[in-house]
């Protein structure tokens, strides 16, 4: 993978860059942002990061996450940056800034860096890869071509990125690149095993408890499981609907399990549903049936409806397309 | 990590090995074992497997698994090795190997490729280095040293070894020198997504039942998470002992959690115990208190108690160790 020339000229010739992630960042929008300001800085150049959403607080051991200015923040510092560069996302909307919320953004140029398959043409210079398992390789082949070293906390900051969206190197999305980054990131200063500790075992005993009870309610036949998260289930473990994230991959682990399926209960009788495939079955497919939309094998919706209707709903047309 | 000039020799010079696995035999010895005798048939040598137990049935995935004899075939066939390559063990009796339950051996040598710290000096030819994540990445490196191509069979062989040992790169032993290796073992044809999908979700929904229940009786206060396992949830979901593998490894989710206990009861106030720690705690103090052994990070023991008192024990023994 090579980062596109136009990019890597518009980095090294500009300067002041805004580099904004999407809303609700995970930890490959972040540390990306973060290794890509660290080395822009790192050759004289200033940069500001910004997201809209405050960074969730299992991403602040990423180095320097803290420096993320809001939109409000941003606004109020008075600063104005010349150009912006959009992570892992390929639109304004996606960043959460528009005119209703954010002063009128005027920029000389918008880089787009991103691995999301889009139909869209938003920015003038554009380096997206939809087949790269992370942004954060993509940012990793960006500084391999400038003449810095990746120092420790640059390391750490994209080896989570990647870490955090290769499912710690078990997705289909696993290279051997990957595994070649990893290397020089790991022999850079980046620490396998307390990333993997910060990214994936800080769970609070509630959020445990939460999902005892979640997975207690699993009903698993013909390859499908399906769970209900309740309104319920949240008061009496005092959680709530972000302690629910990734339960739905958990039921992978079981043989028999080609589709997964999580239900939230966000209002009465309106669902938020995750669906995450093991196999071939299509989950895009049938999320889209419902007017969702995703990934083959990662997919959502949401929908009003009687709960024990859209699992019988869910349950037969997974069936049609596991049958196909 | 090279390997030893003498080994290389022994490997190349020498013919009609027996390659033989240690007892209750893991993804990392069956792994290596199989590289290293495909590696060793391509150049033109005689090899046999040997395993005492039969391999479990999680492993048949890995290429050739099925080639493995037990000692009655190994000693009906008629055949005799002229020399024996004991894999991650270092002495006969871990292999299961002696006098009440096989032939007399004789070999001309005997090497010896392990990972486990040993103050035993078995063997002729002994490459044993502590260090090492896994026996996979020591074959890894005797592969590079024989001029032949690694196979998509070795690749898969050797990177599930390697990706066992080290909980699919999350444990500490996670160095650069792994990731290398895993890179050039994908590129060779390992699937990463498919072999950890392979070692890790292939539980069955009466393990995952058992899970569940063995979870809700989860106690955990002052860092420390104890859960005991017994006949009846055992009776009431169908399922062994053999299910419980690795569940000692489930609380290390909770960020609370220093140090993770399983007791398993094996015969009525006789009971099996596993610990794990995160952290600075040695659970190999606490199991040897208690006549038991291992590692800092994983240790074991068995008693004979009542379940309460020993739970108390555990508890105060444990949180003085914390508080050292």
């Amino acid at each position: 993978m090579t980062p596109s020339p136009e990019l890597l000229r518009f980095l090294k010739e500009s300067d002041n860059f805004l580099i904004a992630v999407h809303i609700s960042p995970d930890a490959d929008a972040i540390g990306s942002s973060l290794a890509l300001s660290m080395m822009l800085r790192g050759i004289g150049k200033k940069t500001v990061l910004l997201s809209k959403d405050l960074i969730p607080s299992q991403y602040l051991f990423l180095p320097e996450a803290s420096d993320f200015l809001t939109l409000e923040s941003y606004r109020d510092s008075g600063y104005r940056a010349d150009n912006l560069i959009l992570i892992d996302c390929n639109e304004m909307k996606r960043a959460g800034i528009d005119g209703s919320n954010a002063p009128k953004f005027n920029f000389d140029k918008i880089a787009v860096i991103d691995h999301h398959e889009t139909d869209k043409s938003f920015g003038d210079i554009r380096w997206i890869v939809p087949e790269s398992p992370a942004v954060g390789l993509m940012i990793y082949y960006i500084l391999k071509q400038f003449d810095t070293k990746i120092t420790e906390e640059m390391a750490t900051n994209l080896y989570a990125a990647i870490s955090f969206d290769t499912g710690n190197f078990r997705y289909e999305n696993t290279t051997p690149e990957v595994f070649s980054a990893a290397a020089e990131l790991a022999a850079s200063g980046a620490k396998p095993h307390l990333i993997y500790s910060s990214l994936f075992e800080k769970w609070t005993l509630n959020r445990f408890n939460l999902m005892i009870s979640v997975m207690n309610s699993l009903e698993v036949q013909d390859g499908i499981a399906i769970a209900a998260v309740t309104k319920e289930m949240l008061e009496q473990t005092s959680t709530s609907e972000d302690d629910t994230e990734n339960f739905v991959s958990l039921p992978r682990i079981l043989e028999s399990v080609e589709v997964s399926i999580i239900i939230r209960e966000a209002k009465d009788n309106y669902y938020r549903v995750s669906l995450r495939s093991k196999s071939s079955a299509n989950v895009a497919e049938i999320a889209s049936s419902f007017g969702g939309g995703g990934h083959k094998n990662a997919a959502g919706f949401r929908t009003q409806a009687d709960l024990e209707t859209l699992k019988e709903n869910l349950k037969n047309k997974i069936k049609i397309n596991l049958q196909r």
